[in-house]
């Protein structure tokens, strides 16, 4: 069935407990640390998150405070901006798979291929059939990494109302460390809302042999758990073990 | 029709004289010269060129006598050998997807993604569920290339024959300029010609989305003739143009 945002709740179940929750989460990713160390160690798996969302839906925060807790040196965050001169030079999944996670890493995109599919149909940079084209493309691609490079991909749309938006984008204007956020596209931006949502909906449709999760998103605490438990039974879920040494080493 | 190669002669036509077609090879690759500064001035094609073929069957020489009279400006080598621990924790394609040619290049393959589906094949490193995976994984790449990259693929197989091949590598054992070509393996290697000509044609056949050009290569002048045209003939139909000055320039 269609994912239509509008159905979906972007808050927190009014019986969920703030703090049980919160400890919850602490729980999993103090486990989480463990396994990303043998996700590492084992060196089979690769695992890429792509974060999605509107401006302000806490992708950086999601960041800090879930990968954030884990060993850098096995978790890399790659940022997509406006793509670069010599990006443009090349199709637009050059720049995404040069960054892919080898074995054994945890890759986190803040924002990611989707972008070509989203900012650029919303603002017309490009047409229905070159998007059409371009989500058949992402599906080879995700395939590829998914068959040949062993990588698990976790999708998520960070689901925050407009109101939420708002509040947070007013905070940028006056909260002192959040004023290096402020982008004046960011309102204009905002007056496009329901684009995005139609845009994203129609990349959740096409996109979709690797499921998305939607992840209400008003609540941190209720955010940061959703992410953390996903990465968590994912990772649970590939039975890995650390190699032992050689039969001559012992 | 599927390739058999048993049935294409490795030969140039016997009535075809060597000395008019090399001189008509030196006047297209003048030609060429130009097309390629047009290429890249222009900016909008990319050319990938895919050279595939046995041990000595004369890519190094088709490299040399072809590519090697454009301006190095806008051409480009890269030589695949066997993956670097670095590329075997990516997926097979990460490595080639990296080098392929930005808008205005012309990149040149001296082997390539086929060898994940060749020597890996001969030598029973790939299974044949895998093999079949890949040839999709490959088709899919060069179709997000050319369709997203404004790439022109021109994929060229040099056929020799096994008795020419015995030649040339007996040469390496005796010729000073040549010695170091000589690899020990190589022997061993050429006794796996059948197979080698078995998954070369499997290959053809899966991958043919972007036709192969079969060159028959026993004599050099007849494949850089051969090589020099195709690449000609794709360059001449592009219809490019200089860019002029912008308007308030002029």
């Amino acid at each position: 069935m269609p994912i239509k945002l509008k159905k979906i709740s972007t808050n927190a179940p009014a019986k969920l407990d703030k703090e049980k929750t919160a400890l919850k989460t602490a729980k999993m990713l103090a486990e989480l640390d463990d396994l990303q160390n043998l996700l590492f160690a084992e060196g089979k798996h690769a695992l890429l998150i792509v974060l999605q969302g509107m401006d302000a839906s806490g992708k950086d925060g999601a960041i800090s405070n879930v990968f954030g807790k884990l060993n850098p040196q096995g978790v890399t965050v790659k940022s997509f901006k406006v793509p670069t001169k010599e990006e443009l030079s090349h199709d637009f999944l050059w720049r995404i798979h040069a960054t892919a996670p080898a074995k054994g890493m945890i890759q986190v995109f803040n924002r990611s291929h989707y972008e070509d599919i989203l900012v650029t149909r919303v603002h017309k940079w490009c047409d229905d059939k070159t998007a059409k084209k371009r989500m058949s493309a992402i599906n080879d691609f995700e395939k590829l990494l998914t068959e040949h490079g062993n990588t698990h991909i976790l999708k998520f749309y960070l689901h925050i109302s407009p109101e939420e938006q708002q509040q947070r984008l007013q905070e940028r204007t006056h909260d002192p460390k959040k004023m290096w956020k402020y982008n004046e596209n960011d309102l204009a931006e905002a007056k496009l809302w329901k684009t995005y949502m139609k845009m994203y909906e129609a990349c959740f449709a096409a996109c979709n042999k690797i499921p998305w999760h939607i992840i209400p998103a008003d609540q941190n605490w209720y955010k940061e758990y959703l992410i953390t438990n996903h990465v968590f039974n994912l990772l649970k879920g590939l039975n890995m073990k650390y190699p032992t040494l050689p039969p001559a080493s012992k």
